[in-house]
């Protein structure tokens, strides 16, 4: 049992990440409007947010810029637009993919950029590629985070040498990521107990990127808080791909750190989430995701699924059960 | 953190109760058609679910008959036209409320019941009341539990005394009730040795109903059973009072057991929530819900704020902030 003082107490080394606009622009082709971003912006500065993700650095050679809102590619110009010379405390982050980023190129020197954070997000395969990004984006003068998706389906002993390897690039945090949405409380302690013994022996910090596939979100960001992770990623109205993300609004309602408001984000969310509900995105707990997410399957399949309106559960639950 | 093999394994003493009719028919005014309540209950029985709870035994002098569904009163006979005999694994219960249930009267002797389970549901401040209650109970045959409701606005030192008193009385099971959806799992994990520790005492189970404010239903739940409790509530689709309850297709997933299945609780989704919907009845985690629960207020505001359409949430934030 964790200490009474951890839900009664703050720690000053929480940050709150909102990744709205990354995560959340998977289910609008980033097809977010200026006065959206801005007012995100200005919410996420009333109510102690510490990083506002703008979205990722996509590489324009794979990436049709007509088919994707500006927050796809995460101009600087683009950036700047919304928060000028941002002389504030919420720092700015983006989001580069192995694979799928020219960041050699698009990625310029911190000193003109308005970015402060690249997040480099890799599959456990990508190691190599990942650690080049981040020596990449350090090198230029950037905080740098590492995300390794689909750990619910890698091996703890090849996490532990990716980590290892992680370890001794520049990285400064180490994000545990459920993609799948498929891990519960318990193994989430058992995990940032694994992550923490090689963070700790490398001076780096620990991040929780969440999705809510089978409600557990929120709960298992609370529970790496409660387990030494410091870095927490969470979504306006949980938006994000398929189930969604740890909701901004718990979370805020959760931590005890004054200097976090919740009410900035209710006001948020009452006046711009109906309008990109109403325009078509589709995110939130549903069954056909607990399905996939129990199953430790990538939620691909489901996200079809309610792309094409389904609603035979049953049927689809025997489809995804048969596949191997 | 809590033994590998209690995900990967089972505790052969864990119970899973259906409280679909009971606290869902709290948002429907149980009208739920027989064919409804026959195919729920032959769910259970495919899914292997171990007690169905039918409902209230509402007092007939206070609540008129004409305004509720057959659920709000659980008859012997109502119940007897959906489950016959009964000559099945699942156990029937049905919940008795302190102070709203002539018990004296209106529960009959076991032998002559289709009901297995009196489940009594009592305030802090009743618990004499309630303790008459289950000795009345236990005389006529039933195995008996007691929901200690809204604990989270009770001492701690209350509750270690309410629970001697119940220790002393003939009762099987002490529930942890969260009523208004505001604890988090450290707490669960903090309430649970409170409640075992004078269980142990007096050979006594303990179970847990949570709801879905904080979307913590499922997650508090799962915390409790890694916590040596038990009895677990569940309902289909989460349908209960507000924000609703721990869903049973989230609950059937994470238990190893194998003698339970999800698959029959997903055809009965697919098939029979959408109906319910239609005729009106709303519930599940919404923005209102998670304020009361942040504010560890009881939910009325919240539902009265959803029966009138109302979406202004920022606004309903001050009100609900500024009660006292």
């Amino acid at each position: 049992m964790k200490e009474l003082s951890k839900l009664m107490d703050y720690r000053p080394d929480i940050k709150v990440i909102d990744a709205t606009l990354r995560d959340g622009g998977l289910v609008n082709e980033f097809r977010f409007t200026d006065e959206f971003v801005k007012a995100l912006y200005n919410a996420n500065l009333r109510s102690g947010v510490d990083y506002m993700e703008f979205g990722y650095k996509a590489d324009k050679e794979m990436f049709d810029e007509s088919k994707f809102g500006p927050c796809k590619f995460c101009d600087d110009e683009y950036i700047r637009s919304i928060v000028g010379e941002n002389n504030t405390d919420l720092k700015i982050g983006v989001m580069a993919d192995v694979g799928r980023c020219n960041y050699k190129e698009d990625i310029h020197d911190r000193s003109e950029s308005p970015v402060d954070l690249i997040r480099v997000a890799t599959y456990i395969h990508q190691i190599p590629t990942a650690v080049d990004m981040i020596e990449d984006a350090k090198k230029k003068g950037y905080e740098v985070s590492c995300n390794i998706m689909a750990i619910s389906t890698a091996q703890e002993s090849d996490i532990s040498v990716a980590l290892d390897i992680l370890g001794k690039s520049p990285v400064d945090v180490f994000y545990i990521v459920d993609s799948f949405g498929s891990l519960y409380p318990e193994q989430i302690a058992r995990i940032a107990a694994l992550y923490g013994e090689i963070a700790d022996k490398y001076g780096k910090k620990l991040g929780m990127h969440a999705h809510d596939n089978q409600k557990l979100a929120f709960a298992n960001t609370i529970e790496a808080v409660g387990d030494g992770v410091d870095w927490l990623d969470a979504t306006y109205a949980g938006m994000g791909r398929g189930a969604g993300n740890c909701a901004m609004e718990l979370l805020l309602g959760f931590l005890k750190n004054p200097k976090y408001n919740v009410y900035p984000v209710i006001q948020f969310i009452e006046k711009y989430i109906p309008e990109v509900r109403a325009a078509g995105a589709v995110w939130g707990y549903d069954f056909q995701y607990l399905m996939t997410g129990l199953l430790n399957q990538h939620p691909r399949t489901a996200i079809e699924f309610t792309k094409q309106g389904r609603k035979d559960y049953a049927e689809f639950y025997k489809e995804i059960i048969s596949q191997e």
